[in-house]
């Protein structure tokens, strides 16, 4: 529908809601949709006001696809990946395993074919995407005993969220679904062997290093995950011209705002952490390689059944082939450099040679 | 000054110049200024404009402090560590050698102490400064003939913009300051060893693979340069609350949307280059080591000399020390598992095992 004219005597007064599926605990994630809603309001002062609700207040955390398609609610905040199981293409608009970091994320939706290609996928769902917000790569999860290769891998029952349990299931483990709540008794009686959550700053209130003290990296299944805000096609269609750029800006704004609130929270979480007990390792070679070739084999599966997802994959994989082909020179020749070591040892300015 | 209220009739009409300090051909770098402008147009229905102007268009390209402070315009886009002449601190608000990258130095704005520290040190300047662009991080440049130990730097004549000449003077290069319109011609007569410009898509435009064909990285002057957008501090005073709210989203969004040409158009221009017969080289890590000792002597002398300097350097440092040594685990083992040259061989997905 048209958009109606924005009359002389100023803008018209708009009131949504927005559902997030996360709970308000997660003041990095959830608190990306309170930054959002901040930014409409003071851009229109007052005028377009979105209040923003935990997981579970409106409809249950899962439930906010159906939620804007159906109208109940104007916007939802959520990590698409949870939705793979209407569709294994929503899994590419927030991560897949081995897939793009969290500056190619943002490229690929910006400058490359990403949001083009995800705005006619959602259209069936009545919904208008936006990018907004990423965990940057997450890590490997909490473990009870070490994963020396991957025979350890075998029957190991881990609690895995989203898409990343398909390939984990591929090479031999077990993926447990179990909200967030229960996941720390679970892992203390010995239901499950270990879990993925976030990382540090999230990972740290949920308390994993009491009861399973080997913390692996990296994540390989979410390289760079990104949330969305789902708009509702109809309601989208209702704004003035002026309260669409506003959105459009003040998603941008929360989107780089969450990244950003992760780089600065992680390093001093992730200091606690290992003064905790929590031991780092990094997952050998031939667990990360045969997670691969299992990866990029259930690409191809899917391509081969699903045209949605041979649509977007096919231009998604393309692109991070060229960004890792790139990334690989001067980004990474300037962070392995500055990631040697130098810095722990050297607080002070060493002395002029 | 107080901000004039809102009145009920609607929003004022405000006109505003903003001078770059970049040349309309390199459409990402000044494009972003355009990005900001067009949002904040659109936002506000077309009542709060700003015109774009390159540099030397309506003072020269250096000029921009200057002009931003005598309110000469309201605004300008320029990359700070110009300014360095003026005070070695606006350089830590672009780029400083071994410095943040990209991710680190929006992290450091937005959520640590970055924005707040130059804020105060911008006071003197009439400065309200945002974050608005990022190249990510650059190359090394171009050399005509190759660089294989610090010997080859001794006496080395390198165009070289900004702050990073001073490290590479300390470790015996000759850094020489050449407008970007006559570093071909003087790279193609030898009066200049090399030159050091952006990146592939930036370096391409002028051609320098046909005079001096060994492309090193990584930049490490350059890890992450950020670009500002500088707002003069009455003209900031008299907007009101909407339109302040709307200039800070719209600059988040082109501040997000720069990165994202950079990534984006990078890698098809390397490979370009590369056919066009560059040769890409890392610099030997004895350089990377001497240069970053003298770099690290250099703050070192500021801080005693300059409490300006001191105060912001002594928060970025102890930031960028955080920063690289979280990002060595998670995020640095992802990249380089994907940037392990896998990609380059495998387009098709492989067979199952």
């Amino acid at each position: 529908g048209a958009a109606p004219a924005v009359h002389a005597q100023g803008a018209p007064t708009i009131r949504w809601r927005l559902a997030s599926s996360f709970p308000k605990a997660l003041d990095t994630i959830f608190g990306a949709a309170d930054v959002f809603s901040k930014t409409v309001s003071e851009a229109t002062g007052g005028k377009f006001t979105i209040s923003v609700h935990a997981g579970g207040e409106l409809m249950p955390a899962f439930g906010v696809v159906d939620g804007v398609q159906q109208g109940t609610v104007e916007c939802a905040h959520t990590a698409p990946y949870y939705f793979f199981g209407k569709d294994d293409t929503f899994a590419i608009d927030c991560a897949i395993p081995f897939g793009l970091n969290s500056r190619q994320m943002t490229a690929w939706m910006y400058e490359g074919n990403g949001m083009k290609l995800l705005r006619e996928f959602y259209k069936p769902y009545n919904i208008v995407n936006f990018p907004m917000g990423n965990t940057g790569a997450q890590m490997g999860g909490w473990y009870r005993k070490e994963i020396r290769s991957l025979a350890d891998i075998k029957g190991l029952k881990m609690r895995i969220g989203g898409f990343g349990g398909k390939v984990l299931s591929a090479i031999g483990g077990v993926p447990q679904n179990i909200p967030g709540g229960e996941i720390y008794q679970a892992l203390e009686k010995g239901t499950i062997d270990a879990t993925e959550w976030v990382g540090p700053y999230d990972d740290e209130k949920l308390g994993f290093v009491k009861v399973a003290k080997h913390y692996y990296y990296p994540g390989w299944w979410e390289g760079g995950p990104q949330l969305s805000l789902y708009v509702n096609q109809k309601a989208y269609d209702g704004l003035p011209a002026e309260y669409k750029a506003i959105l459009a800006a003040a998603a941008s704004h929360a989107h780089i705002d969450m990244q950003a609130k992760y780089d600065a929270k992680n390093p001093a979480a992730l200091k606690r952490l290992v003064s905790a007990g929590a031991k780092l390792h990094q997952f050998d070679k031939s667990i990360m390689t045969a997670a691969y070739q299992a990866a990029m084999a259930l690409y191809s599966d899917l391509s081969a059944k699903n045209p949605a997802w041979k649509k977007v994959y096919e231009d998604y994989a393309a692109f991070r082939d060229e960004q890792h082909l790139w990334f690989r020179f001067t980004e990474a020749g300037f962070d392995n450099f500055m990631q040697s070591g130098r810095f722990a040892t050297t607080k002070a300015a060493p002395k002029k040679k």
